[in-house]
């Protein structure tokens, strides 16, 4: 199968992606946060775009009896009555178990909503990078890896992130990889402990500064969950 | 200063470029063309997008009594009546001494009218890279580089040559890498001999299908040429 990386949402052209597999990748930290959530139990998470329409789909679900939690971040910090912030660590089963969860993120957010013309689209990050690899040989298609990147702008952690996953598709297989995703592979492969390299990106440094060295800490773990998110186009919501 | 880079002719976002310094990059060959030929003497290349434009300008230049001599590629192969291919090996002192050549390309081409918006645009390869840091360091200005890429997608050559350049301008100095313009910088700090990383490019293993490893061997030596054309935007034309 072809694997080939888009570096950043600002860097997506949507007709590339028909008939392809995309994972989209967003690991400091919307998509940990979203596999972890859905992981500890929770039933759905909603990705969403502005605070408004996350008040807005609120208010929609509590009208068909749900009563779900937000999380979310703007520049990293937590939304003012929100429930939770950006933080995987928060989404633990006794807060998330059986429910439903809106997220507002950016970056993450806008790779998804960009992506809609894919075929199918995958959460990865690396703490499922295995279970997406597994799960992305059943398809057996052309592979993107969109990168959700920070502020349109790749960012060195969602692309060690793909390397990651290239490289253990390569594993056994012959794959037809692009330059771009050949560099990632490579990249990976001469920092197979990742934190060598993702402590330069600029993102990874924005967080520490935070003191979310615990996040960063757990969003590097490799392969510590084994399910694989998939966002349902005609719900709106990722689900595994 | 702050070093960025554009990975392919289709990702120039023009407004981004403006008030900074561009380096345009398509190592295989088109700028390696440029660069030989202007140290071999030739008066100007004007670069070209297509064969119709390229015969009307040398039209234009005959009426201004200036004899021109065509060069240029479609899919790496010479044009059919034009005086050279895209291999900068054609371009000696005896061809081009006091010449003006109509260079028709497409991707080098697309990478400087999509720049136009900068405040000055270089033309950079690895065979004047430390000419072209040099440079730089006197405009002391934000520089992006600006790779051209291969069919507007990223080109590991023109990847590893701006890493090469980076690397050059990071040897004293404190600069403010994004994190793309780290990862060159890193690729190339651990290929400095290039071929290892570049023998990978799609690019490249076109090139040498074609029997074209002696350009691919010309292309990659470091530093050979010291001079660095700049593309002027009144005249259309590339002049040292």
């Amino acid at each position: 199968m072809k694997l080939d990386i888009i570096i950043s949402a600002d860097n997506i052209k949507e007709e590339y992606l028909e008939n392809k597999i995309v994972v989209v990748i967003d690991m400091l930290r919307a998509t940990s946060v979203i596999i972890t959530a859905l992981a500890n139990g929770a039933k759905e998470v909603f990705p969403i775009l502005t605070i408004e329409e996350a008040l807005k789909k609120k208010e929609e679900l509590i009208m068909n009896g749900i009563n779900p939690l937000l999380g979310g971040e703007r520049k990293a910090i937590k939304i003012d009555g929100f429930d939770f912030s950006n933080s995987p660590l928060e989404y633990n089963s006794d807060k998330v178990q059986g429910k439903s969860i809106i997220l507002s993120t950016t970056n993450g957010t806008r790779a998804i909503n960009l992506s809609l013309k894919a075929e199918e689209i995958l959460i990865g990050a690396i703490i499922n990078a295995k279970a997406v690899a597994r799960e992305l040989k059943k398809y057996n298609k052309d592979v993107v890896f969109v990168n959700a990147g920070t502020n349109g702008e790749f960012s060195m952690d969602d692309f060690i992130c793909s390397g990651y996953m290239i490289s253990l598709l390569c594993d056994n297989d012959n794959n037809d990889l692009s330059d771009i995703a050949k560099t990632a592979k490579y990249i990976y492969e001469n920092n197979t402990n990742l934190i060598s390299y993702i402590k330069e990106a600029t993102h990874y440094n924005i967080l520490k500064a935070l003191n979310l060295l615990k996040d960063l800490e757990y969003c590097c773990q490799k392969d510590i969950i084994n399910i694989v998110p998939k966002f349902s186009k005609s719900l709106k919501s990722i689900k595994i």
